[in-house]
Formats: C-alpha cells, structure tokens, sequence
C-alpha cells in the first residue's frame, strides 16, 4: 500500500458523532444498530450511477485509530470523560459491512454499503463512509456518461489542476479509471493505482522555443513513438497546424505516426478543417486528439457531428462533477437491537420533506434481468426474503403505495455481499492496480445490461427501483404509528 | 507540522512536465524564466474572489521530492534516460516565489503567484500551483459569500461528508476558515489548524431512545452548556420543538441556555413558527441554527424576509462550490532567459479564444485607493514601473484598448511580495493555526476596503484592473508581431 498520503485518523469524523459517542458511552447504549449508506438521486439529471470508493473505504476502516495525540486533542476540547477517551484510545472497527460491488450500476434508494456494528462504531463512520462514497461515486458516474458520450472513446483524464485540492486528483482519478477513463495524466495516480499516465506538451514548451516548428522537432526527435503536437498556441490553421504537418511528415519518413492537439476555439469547425490538412498532406492516420472544458454534452455534440476526433482529455468537468459536484449520498440507520425484545427491530426517520423519509429495516436488494440478460428492476426487501427466478411477485413502488407491477424474472442477482466480519476482510486485499482493474470492469460489464433509454445523457428513462410486499407494510406500519 | 497525510511525492504532477522536463534538459535548455498564475474570472457570477492555499502550496514546495521509489515508477515508463533521472533524484525547488498575501481580496487577470526558476522547476510545479490555490481560493471565495450573504452571521462549516475526498474537505475547511467561516464540524481540522469544532446530535441519536424527548433530556443532562435540539426527526411543529422546549425548561432552571436546529422543510415559515414557539414558553434566549442544503443565495433570502436565525450549518455548497466547482487559475509563461540578448525578455501566449491571451512581461500588481481608503482600482504593471499616490496616471483596459481612465490614488499597495529566496522561505514559517487566523484577519480587513457594490451576490459591479501605459505599450508590441 504506497498511500502514505491517506488520512487514518480516527479524528476524521463530524464532531457531534464524538459527542453522541460518549453519550451513548455514559448511557450504556452501545447496542447493536444497523446503517444503511444509500443516495438519494441520480446526478446529472441521469438516469444511473457507478457505485466506487469502496476499496478505499475498507483499507481505511480496517486501518483508522486515535493516536495520543488525538486523544491529547479531544481532551483539550474539556468535554470528554477520560473513561470514554481511554475507550476510544482501543477503539477499532470490529462489525461487520456488506457492500455492492465496486463498479457496479446503482440506484436511488438502494443501501450501497450496510453496517452491522456497535452504535458507536457505527456512528463515527459515518463521514468516512459518506466521504469516500459519495467523491469517487460522483466521479465514476460522471466519467461514465463522459465515455458513453464519446461512444467509449478514449478519455484522458487531465484535472490534476482543477481538482480538489491534492486527495481531490488522486480520488477522482481513481474513479475516473472506474468510470471508463483510459488513462490519466496524474502521474502519483499512475504509480499508486496502475493507471496509465499520458500526456506530451503544453504551450510552454512552444514558447520556450524561438519559433513553434523548432518546438515540434525538437519534441519529435526526443519522443518520436509519443508525439501529439499542440496546435493552437499562435493560429491552429494558420501556423500549428502547418507546423505540425512538417515536423510530422519527418516522424512519418522514419516510420512513426503523429497526432495534433487542440485546446481552444470552435473544436467543430477545427477539427474538420485540421482533418482536411492532415489528409491533404497524405497523412490520413495522423490522429487529432481535444481538450478545454469538455462535457458529457458538448463531447455528444461533436459526435454528432461526426468530428474527426481520436480521443479526448478531459479535466475539470469530469474530475469536480461540473456543475454537480457532490452525491447525495446519505447514512441513517435502519435497524436497532431492542432490549426488552432482545431482537433487531427496524427503524424509520420520518421529514417534513417526504423524500428524506427512510426504508426501515434491515434490507437486501436483488436485480432482476429478463430472457436477454438485461436489468429490468432492483428490488429492495427484508433480510429474510428470497426472490426467486422464474417466479412472478408484485412490488411496489417506494413512497407511492398505489404504484405496482408484477414481474417473473428470468434471473436474479443479489447485489449485497459481505466485506468485513467482525472487523476483518473476508477475502485477501488485493494489489491496489489489480482491484482497479476488476472495479473497471465490473463497471463495463454493468453497464451492457443495462438498455440504452437508462444510459441517455438528456432525458433518460427512469429505471425501476420497488419494494417488496413486506417492506412496503412495514413501511405503512410505521406511518400508521407515526400519524397520532 | 502535523499534517502527515499531504502528499510530497513530486510525482504529483502532470506527466506532460516530466516529458517535457526530460526534453528541455536534453536540449540543455533550462534558462530562467518567470511564471504566472492567474485567474479569468470570479466564480458564482460575483464580484471578487479570495485567495488561499499559498501557506499549504509553500509548505509542499520546499518539501516535494522524487523518492527512489518514484524514480523507480518513472523508469518503468521506458521514455526517461538515466541522466535524467539522477537530475530527478537530486530535485528541489531553488528559485524565488512571489505572492499575495494569503486572505487577499484578489481579481481576474492579476498574477497571484509568480515563479522566477530555471525552466524545467518552474514547469514541474505547474500542477502544485494550480491544484492548491485553485481549490482553496475556491472555497474561500464560496464562503465569503455565504459569510456576507448572512450579515456576518455565524457560520459553521459541516461539509466533511459531501466533500470531494478526505483532503477535499481538509482543505476545504482550512479554505471556509479564511473566508469566514466561524468553525467546524470536521474534527481532525480542528486539531490541524486550530479551528472551533462544534457540533451536537443527529437524527439518528433520537432514534437510538424510546422517544424524542428521552434523547433530548439525556443529551441535555450529558452537555448542558453546548445543548442544540435537532427538533425535525418526527414532526418540527408537533413534536420537535415541544419536546425541546420540555427538556430546554430543565436546562434554564439549571442556569443554562439551549438552541434547536433545523435541518428539513421551510425554514423560512418553520423558523418563524418556532420562535414564537420558544418565545410564548417563555425562552427568547434560546437560538435557532438551521442547516439543509443552503447557499448565499438561500442565505441572503431568510435574511431578507428576517427569518430569526442565530446560526447557519453550511455544508455541500460551500465546500465544494456547488453550482461551479472549480476555480479558473492558470499558469503562463510571462518571461525567459534570452541566450543572445543575454537578459530575461518578456513572452506572451495567443489563442483563438481572446480571452486566453497573457499579458505579457514580469509584472508587479499595485491597488489604488481614494481618500476613504476604499479599493478604486487594481493596476498591473511592469518590473521596473512604480506607481505613487498623489499622482495621476492613465490606465489602459487588459484586452479593449479604447478603454482607458486617469487616477490619482490617495494611497497605493504592492500587492505581491517575495516569499521563497532561492528556494527558501523568506520568513520564519508560522504555527499552521497562527498562520490560519491571521489569513482569515487579511480577509476580513480587505474585504472592508471593498465598496458593497462589488460584494452582491447577484449582479455586482465589476471592479477594476487595468494596465499601465507601459504594459499596454509592450502588448501591442506583442501582438503587431505576431500578426503577419
């Protein structure tokens, strides 16, 4: 593990989960409670999402400890009891975490990660839990409507310099990767995580040379099998472009290819007026590669219009979220053990905003596919349930009791493992680049069943994600209660 | 320095500076040249921004480094010659830096940080740059919104588990405390940078208890003095604020004070209901704090209608820019070592976008103002130009030339000032928290010098910067050249 960069304090947490911490500590209330990590809607007006930044989750919750001197911190703060600050100074994760697979296809409403543990314990994850889920999610999400938009082209991804802050890059490249990225141009990203970086030439290298033809041949003699001239630090059509056509025709003598790059102006016209240089001149592999503030949207667009386009650096937009930049993802517990009953029972927290209103209960999700192997609904139900291929249920939808369907599944997959017992992995942790690759993946795997409608950039069609029979009484049983 | 997350491996940069690093020590090309970083405009639509992440960027730069284990890395890339990487092994930063003073009131087209290093350190710390002051004068500038948009109200920044990854709210926190944020929910920045911690319950600590108001009474008896009912788990007006009147009646016959927050609904009617609320029981002492979602915009709203609320929980928006997520610093070269005229010569960037094109030459930046010691205009201008009060000057608009206007300013401040001599600090390094308060003060007091125009949240007067004759002179120069 080369993060020598990652926060491992226990410290890392909200506050009020400290001081709830050792209320419940003075009450004696340390009894066992279930969380569920779910969110509340799809970024992006989308109609999907990519769940990722569980790996990293569990790598910090089997590692996050309060040091002496967190401890010498909190006391200084002179409202902690050293009885509760010598429990927090042994204090580890030791519950359990079910988890969705990372990469996969997720949902509004759905529990991601399920916590098992202590009320304490559970109640000082939640920001970490939140924090790492919610960033890498984002970002996985975006890339993928990046790629999907680009028809899975290949996407660089370059906002080291927009990110946010160091952690941000790093995260978001880590999830960029999910999401589809191709490579990155963090080169730390390459080394940690196995990423392929790229990258070739800024403006700066143009003006630090006398003239920008030296500046290309002077790159191509260096990186002959890596160059991508940047053409648009003078005049793209007046001067890069003819530039780079020269300094490449020479690579092409010796039996390389080239590409050029654009950063700026009317990529459309551009791009088609370069394409035509580059033909012109007999060099119809020569590819064009653009960059500056692309979107999902803008990126459609030009695919659109059939831009002779061979791959796309992306950075701010896809790093940050654009003009979304957080998930919505939420930690509220579902289920508590009772005393008197001496058994778990479920928990619900009702808003005034109904949409805040939880699923109570301790739940799985199931996704059914039909005949062609694609997903056609997720289904969340009670931990005792089993949902069955080939067997017709009718559901429900989540806040609207009136809305049901039936539907007989050709199969069914149950979307919740087990991660950590007691605190410990249930299987091996794998090398860093290994489960990256696997995360990827999964994403790609996902997202093939999943029909085209969902994975529209405008306008998508909303998947289906219902309750069964059970949970939906047990959810009315509730507000009958709460209605007083 | 208790920050042993932040990352000091120099591969974190963009991989282009290292292949370009490579090409210009082959080319034995790495003269001295100058840098800028700038900005090109002010996020959110406003009207200023603030600058932050100079302390955090100039710890990392006298501390970044190639380990032998990122050498390593590098190598693995097959494209870097031996040569090269022992002229890695043996990198620091030696050149001088110079900068604005953290907490500035800063604005478009001004150099913010400016570099004076051989070519090949002066590129490598591109991605550094950028990454630290865009993400923290992001946050800084969101959060003097918020701060202004609420009368200077007390604001409490509780972003951690929105934000973009555990340094994304690190810095974020560190960067809300400049621009005014009056403490914070995320612990571990507490004891880092000595910012006020606070928090209290959450919904899930009243639906650990039997009933509302036995989780109200027991955190009540627990911390009488920092008590802060959240009042909308069931019912805001039914249940929540009664029941916190109930256990808040205890705490003032003990000779406390309580609040309640709200985190749902409509905080404008809610807030008003609750407060008559608390006043007919006979509490009017006793505070409101609301959270949800909130932006300047929701801020200045309940503001306006007088909404009876003693302190604001902000959260996603704030730390992570919400609508805009991204700061648009960059960093261009200005300046470099000419090898015949054997002296630096000014170098300027063009671009199809206008709005890309530099201004060139090694710049100072003065702020003028007039004789209420209010901000008039921000002038840029060459090396060896000065600029005085009790004279006046024409100054010329940065991109339209007609535009043009005298002054004579009552007093004049240069803006930028020599941080690292030759890779070292120029002063002593402070304490992280003594740093951090006295960049939130610089805040403060600047932001005074500011005429409320300039501060709307919507629409705000656009403040001046503008170009010395000299400057302007030295452009047109630039560009007559380059139209051929």
């Amino acid at each position: 593990m080369n993060q020598q960069y990652r926060i491992t304090s226990a410290l890392f947490t909200d506050f009020y989960e400290l001081t709830m911490a050792q209320g419940y500590w003075k009450q004696n209330m340390n009894h066992k409670v279930v969380f569920d990590m779910f969110f509340r809607r799809n970024p992006f007006n989308g109609g999907f999402s990519i769940f990722a930044g569980i790996e990293t989750l569990l790598d910090v919750i089997t590692e996050f400890r309060f040091s002496d001197e967190d401890i010498d911190y909190l006391r200084s703060q002179k409202i902690f009891e050293e009885g509760f600050l010598d429990y927090l100074r042994d204090f580890k994760f030791s519950g359990d975490l079910w988890s969705f697979e990372e990469g996969s296809v997720i949902f509004p409403q759905e529990p991601l990660v399920r916590i098992h543990a202590n009320l304490i314990e559970a109640q000082i994850l939640e920001g970490l839990v939140l924090n790492h889920i919610n960033f890498q999610s984002l970002i996985a999400t975006k890339t993928a409507r990046v790629w999907l938009a680009s028809k899975k082209g290949s996407i660089m991804e370059f906002g080291l310099r927009r990110a946010q802050g160091p952690d941000g890059a790093m995260s978001a490249t880590r999830a960029a990767y999910i999401g589809g990225a191709a490579g990155t141009s963090n080169t730390l990203a390459g080394k940690i995580y196995g990423i392929p970086v790229m990258g070739t030439m800024a403006h700066s290298w143009i003006m630090s040379f006398p003239s920008e033809l030296e500046a290309f041949e002077a790159y191509a003699k260096i990186y002959p099998e890596k160059t991508v001239f940047l053409i648009d630090t003078y005049d793209t059509l007046k001067s890069g472009i003819k530039n780079a056509i020269k300094a490449g025709a020479k690579l092409v003598e010796q039996g390389y290819n080239f590409g050029v790059r654009l950063d700026s102006g009317d990529i459309s016209y551009l791009t088609q007026q370069v394409r035509k240089e580059l033909d012109k001149a007999g060099f119809p592999q020569a590819f064009i590669s653009v960059s500056n503030e692309l979107t999902e949207e803008i990126i459609e667009t030009l695919v659109q219009q059939n831009a002779p386009i061979a791959s796309w650096g992306v950075g701010t937009h896809m790093v940050t979220g654009g003009n979304e930049a957080s998930f919505t993802g939420v930690y509220k517990l579902a289920a508590r053990h009772d005393a008197v009953k001496n058994e778990m029972v479920p928990a619900m927290k009702f808003s005034d905003n109904p949409a805040k209103t939880t699923n109570p209960g301790i739940k799985n999700v199931w996704r059914l596919y039909d005949e062609n192997s694609m997903a056609r609904a997720d289904i969340l139900g009670l931990e005792n349930e089993t949902i069955e291929p080939e067997k017709e249920y009718r559901f429900y939808h989540t806040m609207i009791d009136y809305r049901q369907f039936t539907f007989k599944a050709a199969s069914v997959k149950p979307m919740l493992s087990l991660r950590l017992k007691d605190g410990q992995r249930t299987k091996e942790r794998l090398d860093d680049s290994v489960q990256l690759k696997k995360s990827r993946e999964v994403m790609m795997k996902e997202i093939e069943t999943l029909d085209p409608s969902y994975k529209r950039i405008l306008n998508p069609h909303i998947y289906k994600v219902s309750i069964t029979e059970k949970l939906k009484d047990l959810k009315l049983e509730f507000i009958k209660a709460n209605i007083r």
